[in-house]
This record gives structure tokens, sequence and C-alpha cells, in this order.
């Protein structure tokens, strides 16, 4: 059952458009031979791409749109110029139709969180949704959230979004109550400003069910896996997951260096390069590509502008395990639980 | 001339106090043996550790004080507690008196900065003094400020903190008008907060005359080293610092494991023996410890409290580059030259 899933893609979005997608959708299928999908795009460019690639023609249908949102499009503009028409739109609207039980773009960030929210609304009680994304760690995958949906965020919203990660932690790990920390410039409770320290304050008395916090946690807490969820407003949690990428490609980048430097050290290459291949497994940044934003009525996945047809198809696979796992009960649920602890004005 | 420089310590300061301090003393000595110390601690504690020293001893006066600021004391507790008589307090103090070219603690962040602002004074015209710290890159290194003295910035500190570190970059790397970034959440113009777009735009437009604006950066341009100097606020900074150490970290967990995966790979180990000791080298965070406070009438370094004494030795090698380049000369030139341009409200 968990395979018969539906999935509507916004085709032309991302640095590459269909070319990068449809192969993308070719590799989720072969890992998911019951994946559907509903395509929306440009069909004078997506046809001749959609030709390469018989199993996904096969598994989907295509339909035509007459805009396409381009990755330096305002929000504002977005919609305003896409809304109705747009494959990004179009993809959206299908998981509020029901006719997807979630959606996927590469697209603009700022477009899709608009379009989204406009076309899916907030759940009861969510003012902004995050986005989530999974963080490997020494310990295995942290749930780590808001990575860039809004700048800035105040108690009530920090609240919500510990809320809704650890509902998300739950669906996927199958834990109790996972840990939530809050990310910030040190561990006492003086530290950081007033939003990160009230949002600590009410998860430390009010002890929501669905989760066990843990305090604050520093940058490089994410990598060690300190906590189960780590919440952040998104200025702080994007710059962060991209300097993580960063430093991972820069160590690569030594590694190979440092490798390629005398030949004892390339003859040591040989030896180890069964190695050095599950290494390079392990800091691939195409496994963890995909972030889903919470708290709306539907699924929607933001893959990397610029990743490739890899990195694609873990975004969505991670879509394919939200709607799976049913990410979204899990988290009205908590929210109807936690909602009637809270002060009416933070509802 | 360079190496006869005065360095005034605050020998209880940090998580392992006069161990690692006069330790790290001891590395900087072998390296720079111009280098003289006027020590400020409780001489109960410090004393026993600095007959371990011999030539430290021989270099240095001991300066008894009768209190010490802990890891977790307030700022406002500190500065109550600990002024005129504190370790601390004191060896800021040497700076403002002459008798120390530089300071170096590796105790309270938050103490340390309230201390050295009380005790030193801000430059002309500088609201708030920034952190920075030098960022190991694929291109060499760049500057990067604030990585944690203040939570925020509003849009004129983050002009003066790009005034500041360009011109630390100007003395430490011979650069006529090194690039400066700001650290965003992405490129283009529309994105990131008022402050961060204000900042943008005044920079883009007064063309300040020791620095070449690039415009915005984002975390992965940190490793890249796209620009020479990045401009942040302190919490997503401090954030970033931590992320990218944290991830650093954890890479290296994963290389040893990988390398202890099969007989093969042990072997391979062993004949790039040599390439994973330069990679070793390239990836220890001593190296980079030790972040300065810009906009000082003094110079004051920030030790990592957790570091070792190779790691304090490095963070009294930078210190002893930032006098011998006149670092705070050269910021006080670009303010007076910079100042003139902005807007009597701004100054």
């Amino acid at each position: 059952m968990a395979e018969n899933l539906k999935v509507s893609l916004d085709v032309m979005g991302g640095d590459h458009g269909p070319e990068t997608v449809l192969a993308g959708a070719d590799i989720a299928l072969l890992r998911k031979p019951g994946l559907r999908f509903e395509l929306y795009g440009e069909a004078t460019a997506a046809m001749p791409v959609l030709e390469k690639f018989p199993r996904v023609k096969q598994a989907s249908n295509f339909h035509d749109c007459e805009i396409s949102i381009s990755m330096d499009d305002k929000p504002s503009q977005a919609l305003r110029r896409g809304r109705w028409k747009s494959g990004m739109w179009r993809s959206i609207e299908a998981v509020k139709a029901g006719e997807a039980d979630f959606c996927v773009s590469a697209g603009n960030t700022g477009a899709l969180m608009a379009m989204a929210k406009f076309c899916l609304r907030t759940m009861e009680g969510i003012e902004r949704p995050a986005m989530a994304a999974l963080w490997p760690t020494l310990k295995g995958e942290s749930v780590v959230l808001d990575v860039g949906a809004n700048v800035g965020a105040d108690t009530g919203q920090l609240v919500d979004f510990a809320i809704m990660g650890a509902a998300m932690s739950r669906a996927l790990y199958d834990l109790d109550r996972p840990t939530v920390g809050l990310l910030n410039i040190g561990v006492e409770e003086i530290k950081g400003n007033e939003e990160v320290r009230e949002a600590g304050q009410i998860l430390r008395e009010s002890q929501p069910p669905g989760l066990k916090y843990h305090g604050f946690v520093e940058g490089d807490d994410l990598g060690k896996g300190t906590v189960d969820v780590v919440v952040t407003e998104g200025f702080a949690g994007n710059i962060a997951i991209k300097t993580a990428e960063g430093t991972a490609r820069q160590i690569g980048e030594y590694l190979g260096a440092a490798m390629r430097r005398t030949l004892l050290a390339r003859i040591g290459y040989m030896f180890a390069s069964s190695a050095f291949g599950y290494l390079r497994q392990k800091l691939d940044p195409r496994r963890a590509n995909g972030a889903v934003f919470l708290g709306l009525n539907g699924i929607v996945i933001k893959s990397h502008g610029g990743t490739d047809a890899e990195g694609f198809a873990a975004a969505i696979e991670m879509g394919h395990d939200m709607a799976v796992y049913g990410i979204n009960e899990k988290i009205l649920s908590d929210l109807r639980h936690f909602g009637s602890q809270r002060s009416p004005q933070e509802q």
C-alpha cells in the first residue's frame, strides 16, 4: 500500500529543470516502483525530455502549464504571475485536490513557500510553516528546523517549531519522546536573544507530552547528534546547514589533495579505496537533499535547486516517507494536545 | 623588534586554568623567544604550575589577583565582582596602561567583552566591538566577524564590522582592497532581513576606500573562501563557526571509522600515513584558535575556553600578529576616512 503513492512534480523548477526532475523521478521509480507522477510544466520544454524516460512517461500524467516561476522571481511576483497557472502552483494544488499525496519542487524557495501557504493554508494555530531537514549525525539523523522558510521567529513560533519537529521525529524514527534542543550561542540560560530564552522557558515549564526538552544546544551539537530535534529560526538555520555542506566539501577537497600528494599516499588510497567509497557515500550531500514544509495542510518537499537526479530522487523519497508515516496527522494531533496549554493570544 | 612584545595573560581563564594557559605560553615562547608575559591570577593556584615552566617564569612578572571570573558568571556580575581586582580585569587594564601590547584570555566571553569594553572603551564612532576569527578556506584564510560578541546587529553596526574586518584583512594579508561579503540566506538582493539588505545597499553605494563590496554570500561560501571578509551578526556567526568545527570533527570520526573498517583499509592507512598527518594538521581546530575583539582601544584576544596548550599558543600568536601589523591603527584610520561619508546619526 505504501508504494502506491501519487507525487506531483514541478517539472520546470530548479537550476536544470526537466532534465534533473525527470531523471530523478526515474531513479525514484526504480526504488519505489509503485509511485505515480502528476507532472506540471511547459510541454514544449519537458515533453522531449520525458521521451528519454519511458518508465516515467508510462507512470505519469503530463499537465501543460503556460507559465514557469524563475529562480529569481520575488515571492509576491511569483504569486501574482503564477497563481492558478504555473507548474509550481498546479503541482501544489494537486495535493490540495487530493490528486497527489505530496508535491516536490526544486524551484525558488520563497515562491514555493508563498504559494504553498496561499494554496494549502497553514494548520490551525500555526502562523508560519517551517522548513525541516534531516541532518546526518554521529548517532544517526536529527530533524533540524527552520532551515530557511522564514527570517526570524518569535517565541511562539519557536515553540511551534519544537512541537512540529518532534512530531516529525516521532513519525520517522518511532521515538516516544524525542529530545529537543534550541540552537543558541551557549548552553547557559542567560545566553542568546529574548525569543530563544523565552521559548526555552515555555518548553521547560510546559513539558509538552510528545517531546523531552533538553535545553540549549550549540552549532557543534548538530553533527554530534546531541538531540533528536534542533530548533532555530530560519536565518541561522539556513546558514548552519549551508556552512556544514560547505565544510564537508572543503574537507573532501583536502582529503583528495592529501591522497594525491605522494606516491605512498596514492598506493595507500588504492588499498583503502573501498573505505574511501564508504566515506564518500557518508558525505554525499545528495543523500540528505530535501526539506519538508511543516505546518501546512499538505506535504510539500523543497529540493535543493542545484542538485542532480540522484539528489532529486532523494527528495522524492523524503516525501514518500512523510506521506507513509502520516507526518501531518501526527503534527495536527500534537498541536491539538499542546494548543490547550498555550495562552489564547499565542494560538 | 617585532619579537619584543609584552603580553598580559588572564591565567585563571578557560576550562583548565593555569595548566593550559602557562603550557600555552611556554609553546608560544619557543616560537617567539622575544615575548614577555605579565601574568594575572591567583598565586596559590598558579605559582605551583608556573614552577613547571621555568622558561615562562623567567620571561614573566606574576601579579597576584584575589578574584577569578568563572565560566558561568553573568557579564554584569563579573563586572560588579571582578572589576579592578580579577585577573581578567587586570590583564585588560595592563593593555590600557601600556604595560602590555595585547591581552589573551580563555575566560567567559560575555564577561571578557563587558570588561574590555568598560576598561578600554570602544573606538570613536564604534558602538559595539565585534569578535573576528580567521577561517581556513580552500583559498587560504578569511576574516569572519562577528562570531559571538553580540546577539544581533543593526545596519550601522554591520557596516562598521565590514570596515573593521577589511582593515584587519589588509593588515594581515597585505591586500589593497579585500573583498567583503555579507552573510545571508541567498545572494539575491531581496534576501534576508532589513539590516542585512540595508547594510548591503550602503556598502554598494558608498564604496568605502579600503574594501571591495562583493554582495551577499551564503554559508557554503565560508569554506570556499569566496570573499576575504565575511560580515554577519554574532548569533548567526557563532552558530556558523561552531557548526563548521562540529562538521570537521564529525568527518574526522567518519574517516577514522572508515580506515579501521577492513584489513585493506588499515594497510592503505599505513601507506598513506603521512598524507593523513598532513590532513590532520589541516583540520586541527587548535590552529585556528583565537578571536580578536575589533573596535576597542587595545588588543584583546579571546581563546576558546576548552582548548589545550597548543590552541592557547595559537591565540597568543594571533595577538602577536595583530600587534605587529598595527591592526588598530589601520582600523582607526579607515574609520576616520569612512566616517565622513556617513550621516551624522550613524556615527
